[in-house]
């Protein structure tokens, strides 16, 4: 639509100038007042140091993980390159795909054992699977019930001010091996860094012309021998999916994707975000030096 | 652009469906937090009998109005059919223009005496000129700084969840004669009735496509014998204007605007309506039988 783009480049320039190019950081909890005013402007911030007190961000060590989950079987995502859920072109279909990720039950002593080793052993081969937890179904009150009390019921600024309970609380246990693709959640979102880095990489939703959404086929990864191969989902229509990516610009960009500004943010352990519904989103993880080699987070929405 | 129509006309119909077709009904103030999350859904809502406890509403008839204001001089918009700042065609120009009043400095009583009796004399010629006491500039801490005790300082609610005073508090005194044809204002907004009716037809930011807004010459109306003309503002930028009529769908319609589904409120003495910024709002005004012949509301932005 070449005739949209004019004001399409003034609109997103009008943006730019008028916001801010990094996120707000508070460095205590909103009263529910002041996060509604962010609700009501659709703008993240973070609250550095705003779980720091939590019983997880002080006791959520591997040995108290393994301890607390013994015997515990989890869902396990596995793809080959951390890509569950990401733009990836197949040869076989000669297309891109949304290439969801093969998921099994693993023993999470074991599950938990391989992420740390492939973070930390220099020996461990650098072509092999990565593993990520990651379901996004309530994970924290099912599967990993046990590590539920070490965590807050909700956020009380968030349920106060919207008035109802956190739909799902989500735990996330993987390495740096794990992206998660550029894409958007139609929830208000709460997360909570307890373990390693989290780098968000944020786009506000105005910028939906410079994501070049595609509709694409979705593909799920299935063993095959020693490696993976992608099978098409049968019978599933094709789904939307952001295909340029923030952090390689160049590549699959749109006229327009030069004007996008990301903002970049990174959580430290204890550090809350707040990410509004339907803001683009981009997530790396990072083990500091001397960290134990896992990245661990929990999200409210 | 008509390769658009059809992605609006999907838009459009899924709001439709989704939102409710009349204006939220509350029977008392709503707390901060409460309109904070009608702030966030940009959704106005009406506190039936809101302000049914100000003494502006239970005092304000026209003998205590007289009285208050005696001597006061204050500005009145004068226009030929009650058409101030609306899309009228000028044969003169072959355009169709916005329409300024004609401001003028009247005193209180001979203003309010003209008209309540061009509303209730039925002697009164039907051509006589419109006048509304409309100026926009904070006038009720202005020109009728006498009757602001009689008001609020502001609105509760609003002030502390937005976290600052009203810019402005307007009152606005006419008849039935003067509507306020469909426009937006980039406030978030109170209007509170006392005395009169006032009718808003309302419709949400989204349905820009509908409303034909274009270009126009800015003209002002100045006296001209007995009667007025239009005289187009020098060096004057056109401005956008809503050229659509809720009330007349047919004229001027683009193709979306039979997908305009307008929310229709009537306020009474009393009542207060929250309106959101950039919310296009057409306002018509009327005199119960057995009223004194005058409308009176105030904002509050």
């Amino acid at each position: 639509m070449p005739e949209l783009q004019q004001p399409l480049e003034n609109l997103l320039n009008t943006f730019n100038e008028l916001n801010p190019s990094t996120v707000e950081e508070l460095f205590a909890e909103p009263s529910p007042l002041e996060f509604m005013r962010y609700v009501a402007r659709n703008t993240p911030f973070v609250v550095r140091g705003g779980a720091s007190t939590w019983k997880a961000t002080k006791k959520w060590d591997s040995a108290y993980l393994r301890t607390a989950l013994e015997g515990q079987s989890v869902n396990v995502a596995v793809t080959p390159f951390g890509n569950a859920d990401a733009p990836t072109f197949s040869p076989e279909h000669n297309a891109t795909v949304i290439s969801k990720p093969h998921e099994e039950t693993q023993q999470f002593d074991d599950f938990f054992t391989y992420i740390i080793q492939q973070e930390t052993d220099p020996a461990f081969p650098l072509d092999s699977e990565v593993r990520y937890a990651q379901t996004q179904n309530d994970n924290l009150r099912d599967e990993y019930l046990p590590l539920y009390p070490d965590a807050q019921r909700d956020i009380p600024f968030a349920r106060i001010a919207l008035g109802k309970e956190p739909d799902a609380i989500n735990l996330w246990i993987g390495n740096s091996r794990s992206t998660t693709a550029l894409h958007k959640d139609n929830f208000e979102n709460i997360f909570v860094q307890i373990v390693g880095r989290k780098h968000f990489v944020l786009l506000p939703p105005l910028f939906h012309a410079c994501v070049n959404e595609d509709l694409v086929l979705p593909a799920t990864y299935v063993r095959q021998g020693e490696g993976f191969a992608l099978a098409v989902d049968p019978d599933s229509p094709l789904v939307p999916l952001a295909t340029w990516d923030p952090d390689e610009p160049e590549r699959n960009a749109t006229p327009l994707s030069a004007l996008a500004r990301p903002l970049r943010v990174t959580l430290e352990p204890g550090d809350m975000l707040y990410l509004p519904a339907m803001w683009y989103h981009k997530v790396k993880q990072s083990c500091p030096d001397g960290g134990e080699g896992f990245v661990l987070a929990i999200n409210y929405w």
